[in-house]
């Protein structure tokens, strides 16, 4: 079986499993304030190139979106979120369960357009109404978003730009941050990020890690009390090194980088495949470790047997949506065996 | 100066006022258990033709919804609403306040139709990843709608039957019920609607009380300790009595009728004395007493000084779009005075 | 009947109705932007003596409680009760469903003694573990409290000077405040109190209004979008005129000093009945609308019989606990005639 | 030095790491849906005895009492619990913030006594004002205590009596569960504490995991939707498997057993060095990993050089309350040096 379905089911990157095997002894102090914590705290600060940036460790993704969104809002607030963004659809209502409403933009490629936010936010500002309705004072975009796309610098400028002229935030979700980062053509690196962003979170769990996420304030703009909060939000790890050490070996020798590298270079070689063969052809094109596939719904069974991956839904009477995905655990053989498997349909 | 601004500026009918003044002496209980109270909730289920309704007041509109709408549905389930739906618009997000995703629908006349209502269920409950979204438990739609425009009885009959087959259940919100209810060309009556839904209120404070929603769980299916959760929402009022009488009020001599039919006649002479003039169009047609006009925008300024309304935003070049309600306290000389206002722009 | 058992049972004194009457068909703006109400704080400004004072109308105790802690507080803060307090017991959880703590104090007479306060905030800043608790930032006191009984100028001004050093707040519910305004030895004053809190409200739904209460926050100091707040809860009453012209009429006149020295005065007359025929005693004393009496068990059934009064629980084997109330509707006459059948028990 | 601060200042347990690096390029399904997790879940029923208890893992102590006793509970319902409790202390208000009321009863030993449970819920039950006030519908105890005491058998059997007669439910916070089970004189096993509560949780992190609490329905009574509910409350982990293998390992050759029996026969050391050296003594006798002891104030800072200890407050002028903990990782050898350093003072 080759396994493109999913980037988090294998364990961890051995280098994290090395470091879990050599550390394990030591006693450290906990809720975050360890060694391993402070190391990897401070590596993130420098590859942000910002020495002021607060970091936190968290368990997972909803946890981590649920949890930042709720505490840069004040509770007549709320978020602005592309339609098809995590949050506004597979996180099971956690945003609005804190209380806050998600105001939904259309999108078609999983990202939110300058101009579509600028005339969302003149529009709120200029209803006359408006205190009578929540204010949208966030806006959350992934990066590399849902469907695997990417905003460039200039996007991302602007839309930072749109925001403050608003008097509104930008939080960006990194879960899969590595494969936006090391993607062929983005314009965007942790510095660039951190400083055209108010908070982002460095994904961990989708790359490589067991768990855990590290969520950056730049400039050391934490919303205040935030451990409290993070505790009251039911996410304060008690062994909080177990994170703490896994960002400490990803912003090691350039390991979330490689990571990263390696996941994208494989998983861009997967379209050419389909369509070599026929079986299927790129809706939206991506360059990170996710690709959206049309994929022929006659060689869909043949498909399943040999290969994992997730149909996402129907597209028309000739294809279907699917996705497949790479990561550190997916081998360049596994490519090559696709390749075959392919061929003989 | 003629006002059409709106339908809660003035006191209550003088038919409720009258009853205020006669039974002001009395001793009652409290928090609703009051023979003013009894008498309103016993007329209602007549009204309704539904013996078996449980009947509650509560005092304003956004309160009533955010009360209703959190006790219909358990913590993980959201409610659907037409993008304009006042809960999805004006109420400061008090629905997601109590921890529940609104999904907007597309619309155009402030209805939800049918059909995207079904392909949107059918949508969610065919996706397999749906243990990771909030569920759609619950249909929000406004009768009249925040436009002004109607639902038939046979629209009604399909977005009930739609609910009902994917598990989810149907709220009206009759803020406006009066103007409804006695629109011409309405075929729904409070039997049908009883019948036709799982909850609904019956407005009192845009339909000529001081204030007060009656809110009517057909069959008997209110929520668990209903009374209970109103007092967590900070919405039981300590002389129940004060709504109460209104409604036994509201429904005597069917006052509650004669208010809409009145309002009505009157809304609908409005849109021709505009087009008659060539100062405005009809954008969305209404019969019920909220008129949406596109003005023109160089009649606006004369217009303003001598009449109260409200302008809803910009439509193009040439038209602004601005609301007119009528109401109890309109009376037929203001229609009369606005033509004259009208013919000298 | 004698009725004592309520003050919530009638109508609304008066001259309320009377004003109702006459301005009903005034045209007015909505949701509190109307002349009634900016003349019925004008004159609470006035009335104490806070030029700049904030003052809001919500429609009733539970509600204002909930609203205002809410608004007060932080997501990570709690607030500070008396174990007996109305929000720690009778409100069904109103101030938890916002998502903040109630930090219960032991009392026996409904009162927080400014020394178990301070003990209880210095034992929290001085805990080492604080940042994993929920941060008392708020003291809430009833005046008078829930059992009758008053705060003295010097143990209000201890309260407040014990929150304010340890960086909390103090908000005082005055649900019955005219009859702790009015009560003999009563050395609080409106102005004082203004100056010695955070927030406090002034009772209308207990003090002879149909509804509402009167939020004021001293110098100034509103919540941040208090008002889009009130519409998240709820709360925003469109007709805000309503809660506006009784309050414009309780301050007019010197009416709410008024009710409140009525009441009490006769209320003061009960224990002592009571005692001279051999019927109760007093347990708590107060000087202030309600009596709570122990009453002997073998007396309650013919009690029952001629008055409306509440028993409140059992005390011991002789006695249980009993509330009597007045309010403006009570009259002297009632309690000639309570003292008629406590003579004839 | 001697670390007896705390039991999760270390890695894991070697059985456990061991098991993380045998399985880590194991490609399994996600979110719990893999078979560690599955194997885990029924080694759980089956040290249950309980065939049909459905078993789900959470991160840590904070989300899994928040999370569970928000899903336990209906909206208007609250959760009692000891004053001492670590829901009611020590957890930000995460209780609270999920919307429910934290009852606190008066405890001194950290236990609730089924007398105290029986007056406060027949109180509760029979106070007529009931429908104004928040439910009581969950008894929250933990086992072992925050002091480190302990049920036993019949206490627990009659709690569970107390909850069920008036419709109440018991949840069991079995964060160190470990240590309760094992410890001398105990009389509660596993079957028997699935056969007397409705809820409990096998607590992971402070007994030799990294991280990660096992929830036990017994008899298959979880709330409804729970897995959907996690997700919202942010608690669902990606790589469900990291918690799975954790207490698959934990319940493979007795090892939970273990770790409790170790970390207790070695608490139980301490008390009698500090009698024996008259540096301290005990102040509530504890057979668990936790020691709590009065320590003479002039041998705290000695004390302090070479042993890690909390000091968890004053006590009075000659002594402080202090606690000292064991854990998997605690040595023999860690007891005998405490020995020297008590002698050595």
């Amino acid at each position: 079986m080759i396994f493109l379905d999913c980037d988090y089911n294998n364990g961890c990157h051995e280098d994290i499993l090395k470091r879990f095997t050599e550390t394990n002894d030591e006693y450290t102090g906990t809720y975050g304030f360890d060694r391993f914590s402070s190391r990897a705290k401070e590596k993130i600060r420098e590859a942000c190139a910002d020495p002021l940036a607060e970091v936190f460790f968290l368990a997972g993704g909803t946890q981590t979106n649920s949890t930042v969104i709720d505490c840069m809002l004040e509770r007549w607030q709320g978020v602005v979120a592309a339609e098809t963004g995590h949050i506004n659809v597979h996180e099971a209502g956690a945003v609005e369960y804190t209380g806050h409403k998600v105001f939904a933009l259309p999108s078609e490629d999983g990202k939110i357009s300058p101009d579509a936010l600028g005339a969302f936010l003149q529009g709120w500002h200029s209803d006359e109404t408006r205190d009578h309705m929540a204010e949208p004072a966030l806006v959350y975009i992934s990066f590399p978003t849902e469907l695997g796309t990417l905003y460039s610098a200039s996007e991302l400028d602007r839309l930072y730009c749109i925001c403050h002229s608003f008097g509104a935030r930008l939080f960006v979700d990194g879960a899969r941050l590595a494969y936006a980062l090391e993607a062929e053509g983005n314009d965007i690196d942790l510095p660039f990020l951190a400083s055209h962003c108010d908070a982002f979170y460095i994904g961990g769990t989708k790359c490589g890690a067991l768990c855990g996420e590290a969520v950056v304030f730049p400039g050391g703009r934490a919303p205040e009390h935030f451990f409290t909060r993070i505790k009251q939000h039911g996410a304060l790890l008690a062994k909080g090194r177990l994170v703490g050490l896994q960002f400490d070996t990803l912003f090691s020798d350039g390991l979330y980088s490689r990571i990263g590298r390696h996941a994208d270079g494989l998983a861009v070689l997967i379209p050419s495949l389909f369509e070599k063969y026929g079986i299927g052809r790129v809706l939206t094109p991506s360059r990170t470790n996710q690709q959206f596939l049309l994929v022929r719904k006659d060689a869909l069974e043949a498909l399943k047997e040999e290969v994992a991956f997730e149909k996402w839904g129907p597209y028309d009477d000739e294809y279907d949506l699917c996705r497949f995905v790479t990561s550190w655990a997916t081998k360049r053989q596994d490519i090559e065996s696709l390749e075959s498997v392919l061929r003989g349909i």
